[in-house]
């Protein structure tokens, strides 16, 4: 497609493209976005190495002759990233078919970018928004993230792993991931271990001994219940050489009603303080479940379920075409028409306000950013519910500058800033009315749409 | 771990893991192996760097004190890789139960390689297997693999397209894919292609224009009929310059109802020969559906269902330890209980032998590699059926040597050999009764797991 814009003429045409997904995943009520600080870093190392040159020089079509002449491949290793993004910041709680991204500049980078952002934004945001319902049904538990022998190779571990940490996750079992991104690292051993030594007993004491400050035990390779038992007598000799055991680790069977009797025999031994972590195919619902019938789990390992998004493993984000501009310099709003009117996208340079009384969110408004609006503005909610008049001032932005001319322009924030921004905007959505929060469309965007479809 | 093992004292004894699987993936009858090269790259290079060190370094563990003492660290850093390793080639079809790969070695290093291996060979294998299922579907029409912009991540889309090539895709549309791993390239042009022009028509022309010998002209973005006559319209101009319209693209709708109709106008158009592509959340079972329905689709492309293994997002495979060597230099076999007895792993030091009768594979069976074995052996098959008595010559290894003493020893095939293994070995498999396909264990190994598992 660069490459037919070029040909065309039209690859320098001022563009304007938003990135957004359509349906909240797993049946929830709205996404955290995650991802973004990927996407910088693939925009600011964005270019056409040499090799990368040679290697489009060998595509051939099916003329069986070169698929892109010199001219062309002379403009791309020429090419320096020039185009203005505002985004979302990560944490922030999303709704369908706001932009997560608004890019704007020359019409063929605009589209050069947009499957590596898609890549990027999709996966990031589902995990993330998988690992805030997780930690909520969690409610305050640790929730430690293992799911890296899952994943989709060592990369997409790693994303997994940053995605579930913003999400709200405490720490993960992934040591590059911590080294790389300052995830805090936990982890405990694996049946293995046990397996190695002669006998249970003597692989707990041998962990003990090397690991004192860092000693949960995994309890079910043989039998769970003789597993604690052997827990608190190995806990009890830690105690003489002034250490205390972590806890114990449930990895199979009954955990509801291996927890409970696990906490009893460790409460039974002197250790009441003492962590009962399980794993075992946990997710949101599963994690509700065990503590609906009682489980004593105080560490929940969330694998599998979480790193792949097991019950909708893809979020549906997509990238559109919003505004082409003219010769004259004036905007040409466009959309993508479906037989679904809720699958046609919304036209104009858009951004998102986030009305606020007394703190707490009324309601989001995708707004045209041309438009000259300091008084109210009307909402037309997508539910299809009666419009409602807002306040300008009494909301914020939700998109802010990240590029400038191809710039990095953004704030750079750490990885537990990201994480706080999701907790505390999560708890601000649990005081809302969620089922029936509003988003839509402000006035003059929904009656731009309604004109461009009677058009099309 | 491995501090654990170094702290033990037990570091350097020599174990046996295998890495397998328990379940065929998509309820199918097999699996197609994959992502050994990644294992291969991975294994090569491992090794750690300084600022690894620094890192471990700095961990805590929860007394606040340093997880990591000198002396393990330093063991860390002259550390070199000196396992032996043998694995089943890419492309090979394999069943529950079966080492996909052997590692034997120092036991903390059989354990360090743990989750990479499994991170590696289970996306990749999950993904080969997806594309053999879709490849079978599209009953040897051409299948594109469209999944990056949903895969996690770059590099899980990067895994993800070299897998679903050597599941038998025929071309990606993830250019760096094709660059990196030498798999053919593909696309179409987007929406937006369409869009950014006055008109459709004008839109075809110029990419015509651009793109003569690649001319596939995605026609669903207004009205798909209507499209598709543009199409044909501009089919006919591009012959008086001499080339030919290579086809169209659909990508919404009823697919098999408009497929026929296009047909229909292609054929009267003078275009019998073009293409017709279709793209939508296609998947092995919307493949099939659509053949029944009559659809008239020459080439599939499948994107998120296929990247992301949507329906069953990850291979539960494991990587158990098996055998341990004595101070005596005699190995001690290991196995896992499991209260499923299924789920309780195989001891030794095993090989897979995959037993032909006039070139058509007739059993698997599993098998200690010391057995002294060149007559017969009696197969007790995991499903239960009487055993069969095999003659070993009628048989070969699955796995063959790819590390000795960490060193590489294995065979570096191109990604195209490994994708014609797929496809012969899945043509091969046709012509058995697959269904009742046996496979089990050799009787002296199904014997010593019975009694481990009465000493447990």
């Amino acid at each position: 497609m660069a490459r037919g814009y070029h040909h065309a003429g039209t690859h320098n045409r001022e563009a304007v493209f938003h990135l957004f997904y359509r349906k909240n995943p797993f049946g929830g009520h709205y996404a955290v976005a995650a991802g973004l600080a990927l996407a910088v870093d693939y925009l600011q190392n964005l270019h056409f190495a040499v090799d990368d040159i040679q290697y489009l020089a060998g595509l051939k079509g099916n003329d069986d002759r070169p698929l892109f002449d010199e001219t062309f491949l002379n403009f791309l290793q020429r090419f320096k990233f020039s185009c203005d993004i505002e985004a979302v910041p990560e944490g922030t709680v999303v709704f369908p078919h706001e932009p997560l991204l608004r890019v704007q500049g020359p019409l063929w980078q605009c589209q050069l970018i947009e499957t590596a952002l898609l890549n990027l934004i999709n996966f990031s945001t589902l995990i993330a928004t998988k690992a805030a319902r997780i930690t909520a049904a969690a409610q305050g538990d640790t929730v430690l993230e293992f799911g890296l022998r899952r994943a989709q190779g060592i990369d997409g571990g790693l994303t997994a792993s940053r995605a579930a940490y913003i999400g709200g996750c405490h720490a993960t079992s992934n040591v590059l991931a911590g080294k790389m991104y300052g995830i805090p690292v936990k982890g405990t051993h694996a049946h293995s271990w046990v397996m190695s030594f002669a006998d249970e007993l003597e692989s707990f004491r041998a962990y003990a001994a090397a690991m004192p400050a860092n000693s949960v035990f995994l309890v079910d390779t043989y039998d769970t219940i003789e597993g604690v038992k052997n827990a608190v007598t190995v806990g009890k000799e830690m105690r003489k050489n002034g250490h205390e055991m972590s806890g114990i680790r449930l990895d199979s069977g009954n955990l509801a009603q291996l927890s409970v009797e696990a906490r009893k025999i460790l409460d039974a031994g002197g250790f009441p303080q003492a962590s009962i972590v399980a794993s075992n195919d946990l997710d949101e619902y599963r994690i509700e479940k065990l503590k609906n019938e009682g489980a004593k789990i105080t560490i929940w390992g969330v694998g599998t379920r979480l790193a792949t998004a097991y019950d909708q493993p893809a979020l549906g984000g997509v990238y559109k075409l919003a505004a082409l501009k003219n010769a004259d310099g004036k905007w040409d709003y466009k959309i993508k028409i479906s037989e679904d009117a809720i699958k046609t996208s919304n036209p104009g340079r858009l951004s998102v306000r986030r009305i606020r009384k007394n703190g707490i969110p009324q309601a989001d408004v995708i707004y045209d950013a041309d438009l000259d609006n300091d008084g109210t503005f009307t909402l037309h909610p997508f539910d299809g519910s009666p419009t409602i008049n807002f306040t300008f001032a009494d909301g914020e932005d939700l998109l802010q500058p990240l590029f400038k001319n191809g710039k990095f322009v953004g704030k750079t924030e750490s990885i537990h800033a990201l994480r706080e921004r999701t907790l505390a905007q999560v708890a601000l959505f649990q005081k809302t009315d969620i089922e029936n929060y509003r988003t839509g469309l402000e006035a003059q965007v929904w009656e731009k749409k309604r004109e461009l479809r009677r058009e099309v």
